[in-house]
């Protein structure tokens, strides 16, 4: 078993886990969310994003929040952006690391962004230029990388097209999601393979989401190709609302577990980020989606 | 990833998943879930147990499951016995397969049992003797193979020991548990390999709860072993008493998703394993603990 000896994660709780919950979550949460996970040591958190309130009411404060959070030094705080009017919005409080994201599947993009995918890329292109220019980092979010509610199967020549056009256009990094959760460790890691052909493994981060309780089993496959970036959300937040019976994100306390376990490092203390679990579950009003903060609660 | 073409399911919910869960299960609807669970294509079926109603009050209807069920020709149903006495109440009513166990920790047999470990071996002696006598199956499960909530690490050396001496004394498998969900995907593997050096692989099967997590991710390190025989239980249910935070069994709906997933054969429809998970969660009255059937219930 051939691991890196260090991952990092980028944790998308405050973002992708929160923007799919249900229970409306207070400014000041939202801040103290992305604070206590920054205190963990996570060096990347997904802070908000500036898509249009009209698509994601629960992060219609993304500036507030983003205004309000205590910058840690070291660390970095992407917040998502659809377009150049969020990428202006995200710049005006202060963003200097932004997240743009097409899908690999043509019909979920249609149905996600009411664009195909050639045309998101082309929306894309003035921000990675304004990027550029501003020295503002971008990371590229590539989503339905193992399969689309709409089409299905998704092959893998479109998810290695569409990752190698946002890394050409300046994304430093390239996340693929499993954004329906569906994928098994095989298909991951030939996934993985393909996309890594085309875009080198550094610039490239997994993102798996646990509906059907794949999620780790899939970074394990993933890790043994070669990748050290994995997203993951505190607490297992989210889910996504265009999939069926959708649970959350792989939950960042799991993934810690069998990291620390596997003796890779990721800097991040795990107890910490227990107790910042279990705080976020009481905020949601919900159970836990970690199976590590639910087993150390009820010890 | 190398691994196996087909894969053995042993499915233990009816026993080591009922037996701690808090909510009482009439005797007819044990006698339905192992009728159900042989239908779906499971070879393997741990009926009952057949250890004093004083420890597990939830199983003091052995008997009568046991004599209820409708034997799928094929199918093997394996009962617990603790000792001779109960091997012979097994016997009474026509039970030809039985499992024996043991703790790879003193400290963990002790408390559970009443008994060190060696005490444990001698008492099965007469167990497998009478059994090849009868031509009845013996499968060996050794718990606390990943860690013991009373002595914390247990050694390797320890694990293959007992793993040896009840292969020595007839068990045709021997199951290695992680009791209390806490080992890691390299961990396990290592903890396999040291078995696999005394006990020839095709005679050993892995055993984890998902307590923090990590059940899938441990198969799937495993299986690159070469281990072809996983216990599982349907809907995830159980847990070990003596585990703090115990969350249950790895849930056979997930593993059998995975293992589909891979192109690993198991002989299982899983959609009547999600069926039969669902009606056994509305059963205990609780949320089921596989992702699988939540996913596939919400949609």
């Amino acid at each position: 078993m051939a691991l890196p000896s260090a991952v990092r994660i980028v944790e998308v709780g405050p973002r992708d886990g929160l923007q799919n919950e249900s229970a409306m979550v207070p400014t000041a949460a939202k801040i103290e969310l992305v604070d206590r996970l920054s205190a963990t040591g996570l060096r990347t958190v997904e802070a908000t994003s500036f898509v249009s309130p009209k698509w994601v009411p629960q992060l219609a404060d993304a500036a507030e929040v983003f205004a309000g959070i205590t910058r840690r030094p070291g660390v970095a705080y992407p917040v998502l952006v659809p377009n150049l009017q969020g990428y202006e919005r995200a710049r005006a409080v202060g963003a200097d690391e932004v997240a743009v994201f097409t899908a690999a599947s043509e019909a979920f993009n249609r149905r996600n962004t009411n664009a195909g995918i050639d045309e998101s890329l082309e929306r894309f292109a003035p921000v990675l230029e304004r990027a550029r220019a501003d020295g503002v980092q971008v990371r590229g979010y590539v989503s339905t990388v193992l399969g689309c509610p709409y089409q299905g199967e998704v092959p893998l020549a479109d998810v290695a097209r569409v990752a190698r056009a946002l890394h050409a256009m300046g994304c430093y990094e390239v996340s693929l999601g499993d954004t329906i959760g569906v994928g098994t460790p095989a298909k991951a890691r030939d996934m993985l393979r393909a996309v890594a052909s085309e875009v080198p493994m550094p610039a490239l981060a997994i993102h798996f989401h646990d509906t059907y309780g794949q999620a780790l089993a899939n970074v394990l496959a993933c890790l043994e190709e070669g990748v050290a970036v994995v997203d993951a959300a505190v607490s297992g937040t989210g889910g996504c609302p265009y999939a069926r019976g959708a649970s959350g994100n792989l939950a960042t306390e799991d993934l810690v577990y069998m990291l620390h376990g596997l003796g890779v490092a990721t800097g991040v203390d795990l107890d910490a980020l227990v107790d910042t679990g279990a705080w976020l579950s009481g905020i949601l009003g919900r159970a836990t989606g970690s199976r590590v903060t639910r087993a150390r609660a009820s010890a």
